[in-house]
């Protein structure tokens, strides 16, 4: 018998799930809460207020993790230390933070303490914006090529823009510091005690890439004179998903009374793990992350640079293929806005999905634009809104429930003819999360919309369970990933097919909601961004 | 002392309100509902069912008003029968009923009753709609230009339509009838005994004019061949609004117990005659009506032809003037479909209007299309339906509830706007109507958004009191309704100030609106027109 233990760390907790390798079960999990959770207000260290827009983590909360979670499955699941073969890891991205030669994080030692960027800058610390303005500014000015493989523009969560702010703010900092490291890796290092960067992150988050590197050195000096070592925190050796980083260090095999020799796979990031988590390793096949909001992923071999992704990078997602990342941006908390806000009645969720299930395709007159938190894929604008058209006297509440549904399925569709549209065929989908479970209208309506037959795999701690299946590859019990998955793939429990009358009716009203969403989102966006510009300076005078 | 008492004929009751003509106050009022209120399911002779878009009523609750509300009025005031010196009416229009040479109503007759199209059609019969589109199709076609007059199409609800359907339907019912008459002219004729047509309606509802008379022969003849007497039931006399129809007939003054010397004004339109009513009679005061819906109305010294407008009459609304109407469709239903179908608590509107009041303008980020039932002007368009824009995860109840008044001020600004650009000057608002008293909101941001003075006098019965005006001409206590109004305009107690600053904002805002409206209302308006379409199909199928 042998097992894996996946390890993912989000933004309020992390979690441990312990995963039977003979068959990929989850049979244990142990959550555990950061005791700092995200920290925006306030520096624990002195107490100072933060600046706008900043998020930051202890990495201490990370290690408590390890600590309690990684015994307590174990003792759950009544294996033997020796039977753990594997660990895997998968974090928040892009989570980073100064370390010195040794990986020890600058904001551990007492005299860097005080200094908030010698914290770790969590992925939602949004204060680097203007640098990321300036880096896409000066990209396309200059007519960078590695922009096209983030559909157009880097955002301000990524690798430079949060490493360029410590370099702008506080030198000192920036010059003390011998690495800057995405967390996952840290976490990894922290394991086994080697430092090993993979190349999923450096693709997604630092552009680098296999073929190229790092972006040119005069486009960073372009961008910031001086800025003229962009390598120097980040390295230049990258090791491809699904290889070994090592074992776990003696000290921490101990604390965690597991063998010394139980293999550390390379680190790896929440969203892209789900791939195998979801057993899914075929490309052709769209993986829709459905919860708060959507993460989509597919794997290809070939490379195909198109608008308005997050980005596509060799070996992102698996090594030997292309990941492609895209999204929508409001998912479950436009659903959560309709019925907490506005119907102010947060036990209606089962009446309105009812009630929404017995309506026709076509039959609400209504399509909305699911803007309400900007766009994500394919426009990347932040400073789009929702709309609703098509409202009258007779308009329901389960008109409008289902109309936000059916725009949720039509920006997927938008999304999948984005790729089609270029050249990557996609024939089927596999849905998990949240929504995933909930709502079985939510499946129909993806399925009804695009023509494609939906699964639903049964499978829970999806991220973890994709990370143990790493450390289990680390380990050697299979030859590669691609093994693992086909070895310990979920049961498709669940499978909604497309009603092709449904579809005929809903490809009409697809072609209204396409064409608002070329003239609101394109040709006439300065309709929207007006009204957002002035709403931001009404609520800021 | 002298009083007059005017007669407000509803769509489900009617009405007296005696006037002292000293000043011009209301003294008493008394309603009385019809007994068959609107007919619209069973025809009550022969207990048949009605067609799909039919609405009739019965003359004979028509009667009972008039015998019950006027006697109760002077009793409640304790005025003399001599004393009361003027009786004035008005009516829904176009509400028309075939009558014999005697002025009997055919549905009053033994053998006609059990004939559906013998009793009168009420305005909001709707069932002549492809009579209406047959006219309108072939005006275009010829170029007939008394189109303009209307803004370019006629209404199903109009005279010709509606006689036209009788004439296909029931050509012995057609044939039969002298008269086919407004209710309004037609309760003149049954208290007064004399038949007296006046211009209002033949202008507004049977596209008649001083100039020109009515559309050519030719025209009704290239729609509906056979079709050749277009005028045989309308007659080809009319008078001006203010004129005597004569004094009341000595049974009908023994039933009111009043004195045959009573004086009886020409017919009236429940609309129009609240711009007497309100004490307006200058050009340049936009008088709007705002209750479930909005009706505009201005006077002018000239004629123009403008787009979108529901008519401009020569002495359509005051004699020796042309009187303009224009309207939106959706008001207070809109509000009332917000808070009883959406927010679901009928108690909620004083709330939502004390919230929306403390919201800055353009704080909401939110425009709307006020179309929750079609555009009246200056689209002319029922298959336009109502659209949000600017929606997010903050937005709150009251700000919807903001937008949507904003959205109907909006509208306002853009029918005031097209007057304007046509060259009738409007230089500040006279408003009344239910939500006129009840929302201060409203009246303030139709302030703020059109940059003119918002007054709402102190008056209540308005249509009422105008038509005992205009009894008070007939009786000769006033030269003309001029004098009348003059000598016994109400005080506008409450004035709103427009905001300069506000209105600053509101251009900015009124900008994207207008955009919206040119886009999806006009360029783009397939969109909408197709939503709509798979709607009926669907609910239809």
């Amino acid at each position: 018998m042998t097992y894996a233990i996946g390890l993912d760390f989000g933004t309020e907790s992390g979690r441990a799930a312990l995963v039977d390798l003979s068959g990929g079960q989850v049979l244990a999990t142990s959550v555990v809460r950061y005791p700092s959770a995200v920290i925006d207000e306030t520096l624990p260290s002195t107490g100072e207020q933060l600046p706008p827009d900043w998020a930051l983590q202890d990495p201490d909360d990370w290690v408590k993790v390890v600590e309690k979670a990684v015994p307590d499955v174990v003792k759950q699941a009544g294996v033997e230390a020796e039977e753990v073969v594997g660990l895997g890891v998968d974090f928040t991205s892009c989570t980073v933070l100064p370390v010195t030669s040794q990986g020890v994080p600058l904001c551990t030692l007492e005299e860097w303490r005080s200094r908030r960027h010698a914290w770790p800058k969590l992925w939602k610390h949004h204060a680097a914006q203007p640098v990321a303005d300036r880096l896409n500014e000066v990209a396309l000015q200059r007519g960078d090529a590695f922009l096209e493989r983030y559909g157009g523009r880097i955002s301000s969560e990524w690798y430079f823009p949060k490493l360029i702010e410590v370099w702008l703010e506080d030198r000192e900092v920036y010059d003390e510091c011998d690495g800057f490291i995405e967390a996952t890796d840290w976490i990894v290092w922290w394991l086994s005690g080697v430092e090993c960067r993979q190349t999923a992150t450096a693709g997604f988050k630092a552009m680098w890439s296999p073929a190229d590197g790092l972006p040119p050195t005069e486009y960073f000096e372009a961008a910031y004179p001086g800025f003229d070592k962009p390598g120097e925190k980040l390295g230049d050796t990258f090791v491809p998903l699904g290889s070994k980083a090592g074992t776990l260090r003696s000290e921490v095999a101990k604390k965690l009374k597991l063998s010394e020799s139980t293999a550390v796979a390379v680190g790896n990031v929440d969203a892209w793990v789900s791939v195998p988590g979801v057993g899914v390793e075929d490309p052709g096949t769209f993986v829709i992350v459905i919860g708060t909001s959507i993460c989509d992923m597919i794997v290809h071999p070939e490379e195909v640079r198109l608008p308005g992704i997050t980005g596509v990078v060799k070996d992102g997602i698996l090594p030997g293929l292309y990941g492609y990342e895209a999204g929508q941006a409001a998912v479950g908390d436009m659903l959560a806005w309709f019925v907490d806000r506005l119907v102010m009645d947060s036990g209606s969720y089962g009446a309105l999905e009812e009630a929404a299930a017995k309506l026709e395709p076509g039959e609400t007159g209504l399509v909305a634009l699911d803007w309400w938190n900007g766009n994500r894929t394919i426009l990347a604008d932040a400073d789009l809104t929702g709309a609703i058209f098509g409202l009258g006297l007779h308009t329901s509440r389960e008109q409008i429930y289902r109309a936000l549904l059916e725009s949720i399925a039509f920006g997927s569709r938008r999304i999948m003819d984005n790729f089609e549209e270029h050249g990557l065929v996609l024939s089927e989908i596999v849905a998990c999360g949240g929504i995933a479970e909930r709502s079985p209208l939510m499946m129909q309506l993806l399925a009804d919309t695009s023509g494609r037959r939906v699964h639903v795999p049964e499978v829970q701690e999806i991220p973890a369970r994709g990370a143990a299946l790493f450390g289990a590859v680390a380990a050697g019990v299979w030859d590669d990933i691609g093994s693992a998955i086909e070895a310990t793939r979920p049961k498709r429990v669940r499978t909604y097919e497309p009603d092709l009358e449904a579809k005929k009716t809903y490809d009409r009203v697809y072609e209204i909601y396409r064409a608002l969403y070329e003239r609101l989102g394109r040709t006439e966006v300065r309709l929207m961004h007006d009204l957002k510009r002035i709403r931001t300076e009404r609520r800021d005078a």
